[in-house]
């Protein structure tokens, strides 16, 4: 009985538990780029398997496992980017598959970077496909279609989806900036609509499984965001590689301290080459080591920045 | 020496070519619906396979083939749905594999509808992941993000892409009708963005390999975004089974009857359950049937608009 309570609680209450339990705000993006990730394990895959996409899936679900035993401690989830995955074909995708398995295995959260999008039946395929997964806790969507390519995503109570408001590439303004007649951004209009469309869908926490992305690479709209979309949690990519500090992913959350998730891959998965002090072998290590560093440095500046 | 130069083709000239060749402008969508699939097909796989999704897999594949082998004569491009292969998994994904190596055996161009966008590198391993298969001519994409998310689709001469615009579902005028300051709708200024995109991609037949989406389902926008992209190819969803009728279509063509291709699936595929003039056993050829009067009907619809 307690597994089927256990089941039927909303996805965001599941994230806020996770958040409070690990002290961290922060998401590990499991973004697998064959040429950064340590030589060693794709020499070592290439000598069992002569396929090499099968090697470098192999190779991958190893790098994984590994990251994730040293991040657990530090993270509330992890968040695999589907395209790495998908470009290694089918073997790429079972790699996904034992990855989110295990992650689970290890109490974490698993959000799916798929930014998938559709309509009608198409859309309610896609959110079969996804979020029928148990080892899947929530997508990311791409909400450009309005909210009936929205809504298929929202119909598990224990499962939450993320649509694109505001993204942190550099021409992400080309659409998302421009400035309708009433005097507000698109980026505005669409974050309106998604507070709007979410709302039937709030958790004991009284945050939405319907959340939002915002890019750490505009703080004053991540500051904007967060005044104008109460109850609504974001998943903020852009820190770290992409540019955005700790001071910058801050106003993205409420006086709690929640509110909001930071995701970081490169920063994290590939710390080890950044740093002289840790060699190929020491890949995981590094990471824990840069997950832990993430994660002290979000906390503290999201409690400088509401004092 | 000669299959370098085919191979060098521009993506846009194939399907032009192709367009001619069966003096055919719709697109054959290939969306297994696995209760809309005749039943005899499933039931004969199950047979063979007890896994429930290995046997709707090759059910699907079988079911994908006959349709192919029947509309050939009568389209020039098929377009497979990816999501609902997604939903069945690895061995869905298989099956989508086989279904557009089949496609291209048969001379078919294979348009994969996908709706892909992101970022950067995350984006170049998606247009990889699709591109890369020779089987694949061209990808769905959405735009929202801007064009650092549109412009690794379209590093590959020989393939295409399809950039939504004006979407055919209910609520597409949620964010894409929105007014700018300039008085102009979110979907005219994406519009206008996707046709200068894809300037530099330009085949001999004049049009870009950057196409557009615009459905069946909004005639008027049809026609005022055929005047506004000149030189961009239109991808019409949603002629038959979500409502839009050859009339509707017609004006998303140029005079000289290019410019734009027509997708129906539900309307071709399932066509067997609509006419109970023939069994389930003749899907294929109830599909070919109306392929045939579809193909007519776009063609004669046109030659009314221009003339």
């Amino acid at each position: 009985m307690t597994t089927g309570v256990m089941k039927l609680k909303y996805f965001i209450d599941k994230l806020v538990n996770n958040i409070k339990k690990a002290d961290s705000r922060i998401c590990v993006g499991l973004d697998p780029h064959l040429d950064l990730i340590p030589e060693f394990l794709l020499d070592n895959a290439r000598k069992e398997y002569s396929d090499q996409k099968e090697a470098a899936a192999k190779a991958v679900l190893k790098f994984n496992k590994k990251i994730i035993d040293e991040v657990v401690e530090h993270t509330a989830v992890v968040k695999p980017q589907i395209a790495f995955y998908e470009k290694m074909g089918l073997k790429g995708l079972k790699t996904l598959n034992k990855t989110v398995e295990y992650a689970k295995t290890k109490g974490l959260l698993v959000l799916l970077d798929a930014k998938r999008n559709d309509i009608g039946s198409t859309a309610d395929a896609y959110a079969e496909a996804y979020l029928d997964n148990e080892n899947i806790d929530a997508v990311t969507i791409n909400p450009y279609l309005g909210f009936d390519g929205v809504k298929p995503f929202l119909k598990y109570k224990d499962k939450g989806a993320f649509a694109l408001i505001k993204t942190s590439n550099q021409s992400a303004g080309d659409i998302q900036d421009i400035e309708s007649k009433k005097g507000k951004k698109i980026y505005e209009h669409m974050g309106q609509l998604v507070k709007n469309w979410g709302k039937e869908y709030l958790g004991k926490s009284k945050y939405s499984n319907l959340g939002a992305v915002v890019g750490a690479t505009y703080p004053q709209e991540l500051n904007q965001l967060r005044s104008l979309m109460p109850g609504v949690f974001f998943l903020i990519p852009g820190y770290g590689a992409q540019g955005g500090g700790a001071e910058d992913v801050a106003a993205g959350f409420d006086k709690d301290g929640l509110g909001a998730i930071v995701n970081s891959a490169r920063g994290i998965i590939f710390a080890y080459r950044k740093n002289d002090k840790y060699s190929e072998k020491e890949f995981a290590i590094a990471a824990g080591v840069a997950a832990k560093i993430m994660k002290e440095k979000v906390n503290k500046a999201i409690e400088k920045f509401h004092s």
